[in-house]
């Protein structure tokens, strides 16, 4: 291209041409609120008023399990059972070990386990009740994530009929606090190459346990520096000198009485962490410690008395895989409690953003409310509608991770598809808990920095959701891997003439299955006038269009890049692979967001039925409420459309304007949307967003508007008379 | 556009496309380590090795004020000054209020204050040593920063020779903790509408200090709740039934024997916050508080025994906005102490990247270092390159803040300058360090999230930074007033015809000076092949014109927008403004994104002198870390400049090829880079930047070495056959 002085880049051209725009952008939304009622043709007398049915928003975004997440959040209201701040490490850890005590008493936590020991095999109700403890302190909801959801669910999962019985009572009643022990100080994210060892010992029937390095250290575990007195152990099994990979061992780490470690067992505390201060994490390591052989979890993988190793699963790449694909729960526990935090946070901003008052703008006397600022919407209204379309996704997710453990759907490929899933949606939704806890806290200012307006408290401890159960950008990395083998299943030994046949056939088919590569064919579009285009950019299929679009090519184009890397030496392949690292992950986040779209999409035009009692005013304020989103991610990759051509300058210029209008268009819904979240003062527990700021607002109105009238106010000094 | 199937977009045409470019910007880069020897001519024989001289660049990123800094570091290693992780807000308080007996035992703090009553006159030199404090503890930082910055600054730059005389000593000495009550519960970022007042009664020779509301409470004033003996309260200031507008009062507030509130004083502790609880923040408000004429700071106003008010500024505004002038150094200094944060925050995650070891990508046995995977490359090289560009942008301002404080060049217009300078470093930098320590934080996986590691602490504790001083936005905003305003001074009148005059006119002279709006020729550039245009975006004129060509367009065009305000009612004008806010604050941010572009080009071909010394090689690798710093700018932008017709897609393509291969070139240059912010194990203090990192690898590898040579590792277990 030849850069040359273009006149329609002028600044009073582009100013027209921005007027047209917006004028355009204007006139489609308003059109946007006309839509036809349900049952009758549209006419100009049908027209929609854009309008939020809190309550049914409410109950909707509630979900499946909805009396399940009533009941956690009445829990969650009681003071007993919520952080206090500036407590001291042991005096934190003491009260939550305590709360896990209330939370045994009051049944919520056994819901997962099976009804033989007493649980109640719901699967999808225990995350849902879960998540929702994110509310009273997030210490609470991991440390009994680290209880129930990660030592008993190793038990559960990886455990057979007779560990159940033996060991599932006492840690669904705390009688055996336990640790989780997987990761090691060298090792977080490669957990196949942990060193921690168990060794068979034919002689003695038992199995010796042992750390050989410091790097293997178990390290970050909850439940180890204090209260644990068993641990779940992730070590090498070796038997007959062969190493059959990692398995899970039951192990007694303590004296129960005492709360000494028990003989070969060694420790240390993690000490202070930058939140979730309320769970004791430590370090375990292991002295030839020796344990019973049916300590070993052998649900998929087993030691004979006499050192034979058995498995049902032959490879044991496959079998690694799998055993941790049952752990995948505490992915989805993380998403929901990081959607859960960010309503909490949009709720506190918004609501505060509502009623505090800065700069007389257009008034001599009347400051305006914050969110009447457009900078103040473009900060909050957007992250609002990401925390609606990770909400929804939140419900797929979980529907779908309670279809495969309730056996319901439990084949292969539902499995992947739930582990894909959680593994898309994990980075993006705890990523977007930190960013809008951050936004939420600087758009409150100094007040935002209060511990008692909870937002520096709840980004405190939700930091580390970004790197546990699975640091984002390896969680990434799996669901590149999944896309780039769905393409390469797809395309095989395709050249590029079958690729092209294969965009067109799919053309028919345009229905989303499970969570992988999306395909869509590539549809000659005339995008004419900007009215025209305008409109178009709205409409949700030119938008699925465009983010589908993105996904493919780019998985298409990485593809290509990695196909030399079969007849490359490994090394020569890892240096190929590296070289498109980024590239890789940016598919993969892009594949996410489709999804987070896809989700939100459905919920709006749900074939489920689900949607029939939606108000036609709620649909507008939602649609409205899903293109932001929607235009915001092909905003954000502006870049890429405008590269690749798929964008031309003017229709790029309009995405722009676009999500902005949309931002005002929802401005005055804004606290309904944060309203139908449903949480109450209890919950939030803001001190800022108790209505305290509108009281303070108004009693000084008051007294200039007393003062006014009484005469009693100040003239204010005169300004001089300007000089020439 | 119309959209069309365009082959070269197709996957194969845009690998062998990527690979022409990679191989251009290869070749490139190697020449860019050909230059030609200072003196001679180039030849193939003057190759220069990119290498970091770490000790002459520590040395030329200590500045101006070296020895200070050295001494303020020296200080900072003292365990007595540095924080201890895990006291409660008590401990933490009274710790920070003893070292500050510290700091004034050892003479640091006065260096601001007048050789008169015992200080050096030394302005640049205090703000230096201030700002190295953070590394002891940013509580420590800020709580002097409170007493000598803000309480006593205001006694030094709003009060008379009386004032010095009175307070200042003890002030210096601590005998009189103060606060600086400037923020109200309800007015932060606009001052001028604080509703506390100060109104002059005649008949007692005394000014009457009230807080009318609520909202009027002086709010988040550090050492008001517990330490403050005295306060500089803003307030109206009333007299003769006329608001002369904010005014600042030396107000006894504590009993210095008992503690306790002076008669009609009260107040409330602001309690736990995010960060910085070794400061005692806190309310207070007054209840018809009596306090002498002569209390009132009335360098820039006063009243007389009857009343009378005087002031040497005519303007209220003016007057306003000088006074609040004389408190820049809060600025200054959270610029540069958010600058030094990130340089720890990126020491000690790339001395934890450069030795951990995760995954084996190449090998069967190695793992492969974290700074060698591309992803981890992005993630903090370009931190590294913002870091550079913020660290030399800080100290421009540090030395324009010297020039003017003492007085050697402070005219009107460099008093401009250095605030508008101030305005727009201060929020990238601040909002740079709270990214940059969150990205190190994740880059250290959970290791990152223990306080031993210091990142999350040193993220709590500035997280404030980027609103207060001034938030971020509000500053932002005060930036594009002056481009704005800059603007339509010089196209006051002006049609579309002079402007493009004047732009021509201005090839002539591209002479930067000030911090206010540039302007550049628009060069009509032919950008030819691949090759050549890969070669001219390294340019360092291409940068520059790229950024300074953004700056200005945007400038431009929204002053058209806003043309029409001055014809429109308060009201209208108002609403126009703010439909275009965003657009505003974002020009204002790509120019202060061009002030550090320029401030890091201005390092490396500085005509002071400063850079005889740098060596060949160090100035290769500050080459491509300026050029990263500029590229990556463009690559954030991009969209930008492929909307407004400045980059041609292929061209736009290059770029982000362009940074990643400049990472790659960089990466072995890192730990010498950071090396060089001079800061040893007794700043950092953090144990997985200690080395045990490397020792723990080490030991790991031994283990294993040493077990396959004796043949004791238990084989992996056999693959099962692949089935067909």
């Amino acid at each position: 291209m030849t850069h040359t002085v273009d006149t329609t880049n002028s600044p009073s051209a582009r100013r027209e041409d921005d007027a047209v725009q917006a004028d355009a952008i204007e006139s489609e939304l308003d059109a946007s609120a006309r839509i036809p009622k349900r049952s009758g043709r549209a006419s100009t007398s049908d027209v929609v008023v854009a309008r939020t049915d809190v309550e049914w928003l409410g109950q909707y975004l509630l979900g499946t399990w909805a009396d399940v997440r009533l009941g956690a959040r009445e829990l969650s209201a009681r003071p007993d059972l919520q952080r206090i701040d500036g407590q001291t490490l042991d005096e934190h850890r003491a009260r939550v070990s305590g709360q896990l005590k209330l939370l045994v008493e009051h049944g919520q936590v056994h819901r997962a386990f099976p009804e033989s020991v007493g649980g109640a095999d719901d699967h999808g109700g225990n995350i849902a009740g879960f998540e929702e403890l994110v509310l009273a302190d997030p210490s609470l909801q991991i440390k009994s994530g680290v209880q129930w959801g990660l030592f008993g669910a190793a038990v559960l999962h990886l455990g057979t009929e007779y560990h159940h019985k033996a060991f599932l009572p006492a840690i669904m009643s705390l009688e055996v606090p336990g640790a989780f022990a997987m990761t090691e100080t060298g090792h977080g994210s490669d957990v196949a190459a942990i060193g921690t060892t168990a060794t068979y010992d034919e002689s003695a029937g038992e199995f010796v346990l042992h750390t050989p390095f410091r790097g293997a250290w178990k390290d970050y575990l909850g439940n180890a520096a204090v209260d644990g007195i068993a641990a779940v152990v992730f070590a090498q099994l070796v038997t007959k000198n062969v190493n059959h990979g990692v398995h899970a061992f039951y192990v007694p780490i303590r004296d129960a009485v005492t709360g000494e470690f028990l003989p070969g067992v060694g420790g240390e505390d993690d000490g202070l962490k930058g939140g979730l201060n309320g769970i004791d994490n430590g370090r375990l390591h292991f002295d030839q410690v020796r344990i019973p052989r049916l300590n070993l979890l052998n649900r998929y993988g087993d030691v004979a008395e006499d050192g034979t190793y058995s498995s049902s699963i032959e490879s044991p790449g496959r079998r690694f895989f799998t055993m941790l694909g049952t752990l995948v729960q505490g992915r989805v526990s993380l998403d929901g409690a990081s959607v859960a935090a960010a309503k909490v946070a949009l709720t506190i901003a918004i609501t505060y953003g509502n009623e505090r008052r800065q700069f007389t703008a257009g008034s001599d006397t009347d400051e305006e409310v914050l969110l009447d600022y457009q900078l103040h919407q473009k900060r909050l209204i957007p992250k609002l509608a990401t925390t609606y379309a990770a909400s929804f996704a939140h419900e797929q997710l979980l529907t779908k991770f309670d279809e495969v453990f309730s056996g319901r759907a439990d084949s292969d490929d539902d499995r992947q598809d739930l582990e894909t899933l959680a593994a898309a949606l994990k980075p993006l939704s705890t990523w977007h808990a930190l960013e809008t806890l951050q936004e939420a806290r600087e758009a409150c200012g100094g007040a935002g920095f209060l511990a008692e307006n909870r937002l520096v408290g709840l980004r405190a401890d939700l930091d580390i959701y970004a790197t546990f159960e699975g640091d984002n950008h390896v969680l990434l990395q799996l669901v590149a891997k999944r896309l780039l083998s769905d393409y390469s299943r797809r395309f095989a030994k395709a050249d590029f003439g079958v690729l092209a046949r294969y965009v067109v056939e799919q053309a028919a088919d345009k229905t989303v299955n499970g969570s992988g590569l999306r395909s869509l064919a590539q549809t000659v579009a005339d995008f004419g006038s900007t009215a025209r285009s305008v409109g178009q950019l709205r409409d949700a299929s030119a938008q699925r269009q465009l983010l589908t679009d993105r996904v493919e090519t780019m998985v298409g184009e990485v593809a290509a890049k990695l196909r030399p890397a079969s007849k490359l030496s490994q090394k020569d392949a890892a240096d190929l692979f590296n070289l498109h690292q980024s590239e890789i992950i940016e598919a993969a986040r892009a594949h996410a967001e489709l999804l987070q779209w896809e989700a939100f999409t459905e919920a709006l035009e749900g074939s489920a039925g689900l949607t029939s009692g939606m108000h036609d005013g709620t649909r507008v304020v939602l649609t409205w409420l899903r293109d932001l989103f929607g235009l915001g991610l092909v905003e954000k990759h502006l870049a890429w459309y405008l590269m690749n051509g798929r964008l031309s300058p003017k229709r790029a210029q309009a995405v722009g304007l676009y999500t902005e209008r949309l931002s005002a268009r929802i401005r005055p819904h804004v606290q309904d949307l944060v309203r139908a979240f449903g949480y109450g003062p209890e919950h939030v527990r803001a001190s800022i967003a108790t209505g305290a700021e509108k009281a303070r607002q108004t009693e000084a109105r008051d007294y200039y508007r007393a003062a006014r009238a009484a005469g009693t106010l100040p003239a204010p000094e005169k300004k001089p008379a300007r000089k020439r």
